[in-house]
């Protein structure tokens, strides 16, 4: 097939998506973090309860790049959001506009579920991004720190300790 | 009823979530950006589908805050986090300990549901939240910024222009 194409995922793409995850990872230098399994990705993007969405990209047929997403919720709005949790392309594809045309399908999917936005994490060193982000109109949050509690201090907070 | 008890939220409680909502948007100086309805917080938080979940702290009987979160996703994980959007306790009630208790039930919700973090964005002047989250345990995300796409720009990256 010619050109690119936009699908949404299916449980048989779980290993592609953990492999296009790993690569991802490595370009954020952030591969120590990877511990998700196949087993987990299958249960929790398309178990009993999906947490997020996934859309493949796909170009004269072969897999380029995907986009994970999931609904978050503005209190302020008083109606959801689509929060983009990973967006790849595999090096080899850069250049062609797919992931441009994977934040068009999330912008489309955003007017088509009345979501008020469409948001992402970027990391601060990561220039060439940002500048692609920046070109499309997104804007930095740039007086909002994310915070995170996990591991040990989650269970002592848990434990009400 | 003597203490302090926190129970989830049901659709009557929208007035209450809608006016705590603006007592938090006022306190964190973006009353503007509050456009919010009853109606919208009805259909989007007890309606068909439910974006996100409401705790109620009551003191002594009364509201004295609340707390909305979701589900995110961490792909590095393999697994769900739950984010935080609101976390607010009227003034008249701080101090007392209610806002710990919400959070010490949102990361026993996080133990039940097996989801690997607690995540939530702070305004960077908000120095007494900061301190109070860091003694928890919570780390700053510094390395990354959050970008939005909304309003005309999300419309005109829909329509591929």
């Amino acid at each position: 097939m010619a050109g690119t194409r936009i699908r949404e995922a299916t449980g048989e793409d779980v290993p592609l998506i953990l492999s296009l995850v790993r690569e991802l990872a490595e370009y954020e230098r952030l591969s120590d973090e990877v511990v998700a399994t196949e087993e987990g990705l299958r249960e929790n993007l398309f178990g009993g309860r999906r947490y997020a969405e996934v859309l493949i990209a796909e170009h004269n047929g072969a897999p380029a790049g995907f986009a994970l997403f999931f609904h978050n919720f503005s209190t302020f709005l008083g109606k959801p959001g689509i929060y983009l949790e990973d967006l790849y392309v595999k090096p080899e594809f850069r250049g062609a506009g797919i992931g441009r045309k994977l934040l068009v399908r999330l912008a489309r999917l955003a007017r088509e579920r009345d979501c008020g936005r469409l948001e992402w994490w970027v990391l601060d060193w990561n220039e060439p991004s940002i500048g692609f982000y920046r070109k499309l109109g997104a804007v930095p949050m740039d007086d909002w720190t994310v915070y995170r509690i996990s591991g040990t201090a989650l269970e002592d907070l848990a434990s009400g300790a």
